[in-house]
Parts: structure tokens; sequence; C-alpha cells
């Protein structure tokens, strides 16, 4: 902080400044509510509070049908770990997957938890389930008595390898992808890999596209492996799974830790390669195309694009392509096309504004010059774009 | 960001770290809209912004009352720099007063608002009003896009001085002050000394009890300065008032930068000295007390109330109760004592856990050992609250 003391006062500035530290661990395991596993415990008591912390739950409706008894595991592990945990109530089930973030009327049923069981800043708000659910519980989360202790449970391939393991939080608004938000960390991420026994086909694989997506900008090393193990992980190895979430996450975090940029002031966006069409392609199809596979198709887009516009050689098209179709992606889409089937949906082309005004300042996409290097333009010619979308089809 | 290479991925930890860093200018002045003054113009120019910025106004309904030719001049303004901002839309106009924080329908008006006008996170949404309207415009334009950049224009000498200059904002929710809000600094605040001669008297008067606050806290110097000034500060004189403002905003500020605590994670909160009973006093009166009016009561009674706990002398108690009548504060309620009158009113006491549960944690509760110096204490006693309040009738 500064000031001029000579000045009369109508004329001072003071100038603030200072920083804030923020910290948080992922920690990757399995059977993380066996009493025998210590890492929810340890994380929990990191915290420094002397004696018991209050803890709320909320659980993705599809992971409690999946884990039936998942409520009363929780409840024996708290029981065993009574003189650090209080479980305030029963988790509150939430039906999950993208239209949960549609719906506001969550967020106030969240918030009367939160209030009647008087959870307070020094208390956790606990979110176990996909994407959109860590990202309406940590929304609440972090507007509630100006931001309570969130710990992300993620539960899908996409949440624990890329969105649950960031900074953003948000709802769907006005029709519009993340349109209310925070960048708020979580206080820690507890990735259990066994989560992903029970997940359908489609969610196995669609947390995939963003690996491909990081890999395609940060390390061709990294995405050579992916399309080295596709087949072996469209047929559900789980090792391989294992360690594309953990180098993915790793990806993610570095980029974030790094980029000089973690709460995106600025126009640029590397990790959202790919990401214009496939948030418009969710949009208009009602969130039925899932946010992986919506990125798996904006990813073969760009990809093509970039091939279009001079910049990529189409034999990395065509290895980034088969690679997304090993992994078992449908890179087509009929809603990709305008209604007369020849070029590209203007509803689409419209994305890329709501895209740049999500965003803020200028338009900044990015594009591929190789495998393993991103390169930003700020302007996208549609007749380019109708070419590369014939790629797709 | 760390982690072990040996480990098995399922035993794995990525240890994620950050700072980010924040700054914004709070600049002093008279006749901002005033073509001829550039610190609007300039303040805004420091974002680097190639090209117009889109600019969104709301304005507390109380200021654009008293000045009616406010919005001709902000679009006077507008227009002399039209290379660099653009007037999207006329002033949205707010009912200001702490009531407009209970009325979630404006935050979704705001949105509305932001929304139709395309502001993405490089425009501007700027308030002008008191402490309640920049709490409210704040968190809209904290969550909106996840965070466009806002403006502080803070019309009244308790937002000038304290709350308008800080990082925090917030609406009441389940009837309770601030349930929902943010820690996100302001772009820039922008205090023109010019807005406080149309105050009325009450709230000329209200902002004045947080630089006592923040001096008996910080710096006896300073309460000795407001003490010698109190009568000049009754009449209205307008060279003590600025010095005050601008001693007061340095004193919370330095607190804010040096505190270690910027984002309120602990449970120690020495800027809400006085507040617990004031907070829950606006409430219980319907925001018929002014929060300035309410927390001079909170600081005369927990002033009163060291001395009762053997920790400050009975004559500091008298200068600083004198202090407050001077400035022409009233210091006894009716809503201080229980309905029969002779005790502690049991709502009040109902607050102290209010307090403890937004700040969370271990309840801290900030006392004078002398002028000058707080000292926290982590229990009050009803009995010794009874006799303090006793001193105030």
């Amino acid at each position: 902080m500064s000031s001029n003391t000579s000045t009369p006062i109508a004329a001072q500035t003071i100038h603030q400044e200072f920083s804030i530290p923020f910290s948080y661990k992922v920690h990757f395991t399995h059977g993380l509510f066996d009493p025998g596993n210590k890492i929810f415990l340890n994380t929990l008591r990191e915290d420094g509070h002397p004696g018991r912390r209050k803890l709320l739950f909320a659980v993705d409706s599809e992971v409690a049908r999946l884990h039936p008894a998942l409520g009363e595991q929780i409840a024996k592990y708290c029981q065993a770990y009574r003189d650090d945990l209080e479980l305030c109530a029963e988790p509150v089930t939430i039906t999950g997957g993208e239209v949960a973030k549609n719906r506001f009327e969550l967020v106030e049923e969240l918030l009367q938890q939160i209030d009647q069981h008087k959870i307070d800043r020094h208390s956790y708000v606990l979110a176990i389930g996909g994407g959109a659910i860590l990202d309406l519980v940590g929304f609440v989360a972090a507007i509630a008595h100006r931001g309570i202790r969130h710990v992300r449970i993620p539960t899908t391939v996409l949440s624990q390898n890329d969105s649950g393991v960031g900074v953003k939080n948000g709802i769907n608004y006005f029709n519009k992808k993340n349109y209310l938000g925070t960048f708020v960390p979580p206080f820690a991420v507890l990735n259990d890999f066994d989560f992903l026994n029970t997940l359908h086909e489609r969610d196995w694989r669609a947390g995939i596209s963003e690996a491909v997506k990081v890999a395609l900008i940060r390390e061709a090393g990294f995405f050579h492996w992916i399309a080295d193990k596709a087949r072996d992980l469209n047929q559900r190895d789980m090792p391989a799974m294992e360690e594309l979430i953990y180098r993915c996450a790793k990806h993610h975090m570095a980029h974030i830790a790094t980029n000089g940029d973690p709460f995106e002031l600025g126009s640029s966006r590397p990790l959202d390669f790919g990401h214009w069409a496939a948030h418009k392609l969710e949009q208009i199809t009602d969130y039925k195309v899932r946010h992986g596979e919506a990125v798996a198709i904006g990813i073969a887009l760009d990809v093509a694009y970039s091939v279009h516009t001079g910049l990529l050689e189409r034999p990395d098209m065509e290895n980034v392509h088969q690679c997304l179709r090993d992994l078992g992606f449908s890179l087509a889409h009929p809603k990709l096309l305008s209604e007369s089937g020849n070029g590209f949906n203007p509803l689409l082309w419209a994305g890329l504004e709501e895209f740049r005004e999500h965003l803020g300042g200028q338009l900044t996409i990015m594009l591929l010059d190789r495998i393993g290097h991103g390169v930003e333009v700020h302007e996208m010619d549609r007749d380019l774009l109708d070419l590369a979308v014939q790629e797709l089809n």
C-alpha cells in the first residue's frame, strides 16, 4: 500500500496490493471410505481444527443408485473417527448430469441444508459425483458465508482428470453454460478410482477427450501414449485409465499453477482447446451430448480447421481423428451441419460469439500447429469451417 | 506442484500451490464526472484494453433522486471520451439501503441487464451508491461470467471509508446479514467527496463510527483526533470529514493487506470490533437502525463490557462514550434490553452464535485493553453484558 503525503486529500490515491496463496492436494486412492484408509481423515485433519469438524455431503443420485451402501459407509467411517468427524445429516442426493446445473432451485435447496445444519466457514461441504454436481455444489459452497470449505470427490473420468482438480465452479443460467460461477480452489480433491468401475460406457469414455486435449496442446509423448493405449482404454483397461487420469490431472494442475493466470483474467484459455463448438453443441442438443463427447467432436473439428487454415499437416489430423475413433468416439453429429446439410450449423457459429463473451475481451481460439503444441488465433473463417466440418462426416 | 514418482498411482498425491496477486487503487477526488477530471478515464485505461470498454452503471435510487443530472453527466463524460468508453445503457436504478440486500429479485434483474447488454469479463459493472448497493452489485459482478470487472463509486461516509474500499460483497439471505457473498477485490474505487454534500444527517454521521472503530483497535492518535474534531464533524465540517475518510480508509486497507488473512480464512476478525451486537440489532429493528448507528452502539457496548471484564480502565470508556455522543450518536436503544427492561436482550445474545457461525470456527470477539489496542476473547459472559448494557441507558 502506498500513498503520497504531500498531495491534498482530494487528489490522493491509496494503492492496495496483496497476494493470496492457495494450496490444495489431489489424492489418488481406492476404497476412500474403508475405515482402514486414512486419507479422508488425514486430509481434513490438516485444517488444524481442534475437535470435530461438521460434514455435509451432497451425492450424485446416479452414484447413490450404483453404490447403495455409500451412505452407510460414510456414516461408519465418521463413526470410526468420531473424535474428528461429525456427520451432521444424511447425504443430500442430487440428480446428476449437466441438467442439474440448469436448476437454480437446487442452489436454494443446498443453501437451506447448509443453513439448517449450521454449516460455517470452518465446516465442510463435500460433493461426490460427476463434474456437474461438483460444479453446482462448489458454487453453493463458494457463496454461502462467503465461502465454506469444499472437498470434491469426483466419480467420473472427466471430473477426476479435469474439472474436479481445477479452481472453477458454476451453474448454467439464461440457458448459457457456466453463466454463474466463481474461481475458488477446493480444500482438497479425493480421486477414488473404485467409482470408475460402475461408470456407464459413455461416461467411462467421455472424460478421455480432456486427456487428448491436454496432450495435444502440452505433450506429444502423452498423446502418442494415449493413441497407443486407445483400444485398451476403450476396453476398460483399469491400469491404463489410472495412468491416463493421473497424467491428465497433473497437466491440468501444472497449467493452472504455471500459466500465470489461474483465475483467467486475460482472454487466453489454452485448456479450452476444442471447447467453443463443444459448449454450444451440448446446449443445442439439450445436453444429450455429454461434455466429454462434445469435446471430442470439438477437438476433431478444430484439428481439421487447423489443417484447412494451413497450420497443421494432414497426417497429424488423421492421427488425432484415428485416436479419437479408437477410443470409441463418434466424430460426426447431425447438429454440426446446417439444416440443408451442406455447411456449418449457423447455431454453432453463433456459439463463437457466446464463447468470446463468456471469456471476455478479444476472441481467442487455440489451434494446433503440431501435435503437442497449440497456437492462438483471434478470428475464425466460416468458409474454412465449412470445409473442416466435411472432414468429420 | 509436487508428486512422488516412485509411488503407485493409486497412492499418489499432487500438491497444487500458487499465489494470486491482487491490486487496486482507491482514488479521492471531487467532480468525478466533470469532463475535465480524467481520473475515471485513466483508471479504466489502466486495463490496457485496446478500443472501447463497455460500461453498465447501477445507481442507488436515493443518489439518483438527489443528483438528477447524474445520468446526463455520465453520458456526457462517456461521449467526451468515446474512443475509450462505451455507455451501453441508461444507468439501472436500484432502491438503496440495507433492504436492497434482502431482495434476491434485484440480483436477477441485474443479471438480466448484464446478459442483455452482453457485458463480459473485460467489461465493467459500476456501482454508485451506499454500502448496500455496492455489496449487492459487487456480488452480482463477482458471480456473472465468474467475475466481471467491478468499479465502486461509494457515495456515503460509511462506504467511502470502510465497506467500499475492502474486498467483500454480499447480500442477505434467510434473513441473515451477508449470508451470501464472496471475497473479490474491486477493479478500482473512486471516492468523490461531492456526494457527501447531499447526505442526510443520519448518513453523514453513521459512517463515522467505523472510523472510531478502526482508531480504537489500531491508533490512539487517530481516536484522539476524532474526539477532538467530534463536534466539527457533527456540524458537517467538510475538511475534517475528508481527512477522517482518508485516514480510516487507509487503516482499513492496511489491515486487509498486512494482517495475513485478507479473505478471512481464520476466525479472527479485528475489523468487526463492535459488530456482533450491531449486526443483530440491525436485523431485529428491520434495518431501521442503520449499520453505522448500530456499530456506534456495538462499540459503546463492547467498550463497557471491556471495563466490566477488567480489561479497560473506566476513564477510557468514558472518553469513547463521550466521543460517540459528541458525534451525535445515541448509545441507548430499547432493543438492547429484554422485554422486562432489566437485562440484555436475549435476541441479541442469540446473535453471538450467529456471528460465530458466520465467521466460522471458534467464537472470537475483539475487546479493548487500552485505546488504540484490541485483545481477542473467545467467550462472553452474559451477566457482565447485563452490567455493560446498563452503562448505555
